[in-house]
């Protein structure tokens, strides 16, 4: 197995993200992508990563292959690589995932390949009545507003509005997402969906503006909610989030 | 009560400072300004704060009110509305003060009206015969120079000459700062006048330098000392700080 | 004595750097330079700094003077330092260092002149076939990557090539440089040249690459190591590493 990537940072940017949620994970490798399922370890998030092979200047993958690696280690080496770098992954003969980044230097970082016990992940199968497409900078915007007041919030669609409702001790505070150019909302029917999420693990997940401009977020009454970020040809990476059912 | 401000970082930087000085502080709503009059805590410094009608594109409010208001709280609320946010305060039914921030998608954000105990300060009549005119940063300068050395710092006044004086355990400071183009010093006499003031309050007070370019410094022999900044027609922050009367 | 620098970088930078290693050490003010030759406290590192005179605008030094000085004293006043303003170094009768800030304001601060035990510290004579000589960036980059990895770096010198070796707990990282424009590797034969360093000092060292761009490295087998970051006539500062001698 070798790739290289000329431009680094999709993987970098990714990597780190992910690292934030998921401390080890299993990467499987295909000959059409590098592929990546997995829970954080309070089993309320679930990450969905794929890098496509379109993206690499050399993919030569025989066979899927699949390697569990540390992320934070992961991501320390991935940091190191700059625009400039051309990087390539391979596996060593001593059971070492073999980093280069190659510029005037030539730099080699070996990471250990981990076991882990853990099965392969499935990602579920979900329904979504509700599919927002709006711009990644307003969902940060309004995650960041919400931050503000309290731990969770309620996401609340209806037709050609998304509203995002907390309150905390003290504070309350709304924010109201019409439809527009930037932004869409379609529902399954004319009714309102309402589900409440974890703000802390929100923050994490809007990260993923680094990949993509446009994020589809997508949820049902009580229920799981869904982020996309893509960018075509390159880069998927989504995450489900388990709601907070309270008595409110 | 309904007030509109097409420009709101006269309103968040004013709310950041006071709030480093003062935690809670009832405003006071006049048909021509919000006003502000507050001691710290421990009673050494006075904030007096004035945001004119002028300021505002929707100045709404038939009769004198007052509310009171946790500063860190708005503080945080204000930080969330960026240069293209439309800002508007009103008084909600459930005594609640709402702010509301419009740009493409609308933000609302309900803070709770708190009871204050503490009666109305009173701005002290104070005499100054010194008056010094400068830019807000050749004072902001000389406050971290004088930072460097020492807890508190020496201002004299002389004719023509205006004098920071700290000295620490191991180090001393002096910064000169003679009248010029930038710098205008008035005394009612020739003599020296010398006070004493802590330099942690300073290091406070002088972030109205994000208000205006010039500050008033005013004072007298181990004497208060006034700083005023001021933005014509829109905006009046002024501190006024008890002397450090030490046996030196 | 009286030096006066029209641009205070190369000290304000210099003495920030030194006083990462050192906290406190005797300068020696000769007719030609300012020089400073001092060991870390752990005696691991030395370093060794000269200010030419041709660097000040004035230079007024009659007689060899030697005075000991708290360096993180004498930085937090440099600190204080901007482009615009003349710097200058005086002796004060009081046995203070005086240094003046002079731009639209006059800033004085008097720093004590410590007495200093530790007697004179001499450059050790030492013999380097190994010299290479490449931008302080590239090496900058090395150090940064190893860090990654570990808490010591082998150089490996040999012709044409100069790596580094690190290994962690976990991970390696292995960066070769080859020969080209910005990098030259002499060495006194074909063999090849191993020694290993401290990674937590050379991250204090490289800091030289804020006096110069480009940076000499030498060592031998199992030998100190010497950096040298020089500005022609203006600036010279160097440092000694002892090796890490260990079994592996």
């Amino acid at each position: 197995m070798r790739l290289t990537l000329a431009e680094p940072s999709y993987l970098k940017e990714s990597i780190s993200i992910i690292s934030d949620l998921v401390n080890e994970a299993r990467f499987k490798i295909t000959p059409n992508a590098i592929e990546l399922v997995a829970m954080d370890p309070a089993n309320v998030a679930m990450v969905v990563f794929k890098l496509l092979s379109s993206c690499f200047t050399e993919y030569d993958v025989k066979k899927d292959t699949e390697i569990a690696i540390n992320l934070s280690n992961l991501k320390q080496v991935l940091r190191r690589a700059s625009p400039k770098d051309m990087l390539t992954l391979e596996l060593d003969a001593d059971n070492m995932l073999k980093v280069t980044l190659k510029s005037n230097t030539t730099r080699t970082f070996n990471l250990p390949i981990i076991e882990l016990e853990e099965k392969e992940q499935k990602v579920p199968d979900l329904k979504f009545p509700v599919t927002i497409k709006t711009s990644s900078s307003i969902l940060n915007e309004a995650i960041a507003d919400v931050d503000v007041v309290g731990e969770s919030v309620a996401f609340i669609a209806e037709p050609k509005k998304f509203t995002l409702n907390a309150e905390g001790d003290l504070n309350q505070a709304k924010i109201e997402i019409k439809e527009d150019d930037a932004t869409k909302v379609s529902t399954s029917s004319d009714e309102k969906f309402k589900s409440k999420y974890s703000i802390e693990y929100l923050k994490k997940m809007i990260n993923g503006s680094k990949l993509s401009e446009d994020v589809v977020i997508q949820f049902s009454k009580d229920y799981p909610l869904k982020l996309e970020y893509k960018a075509v040809d390159k880069v998927m990476l989504s995450f489900i989030l388990a709601p907070r059912v309270e008595n409110d």
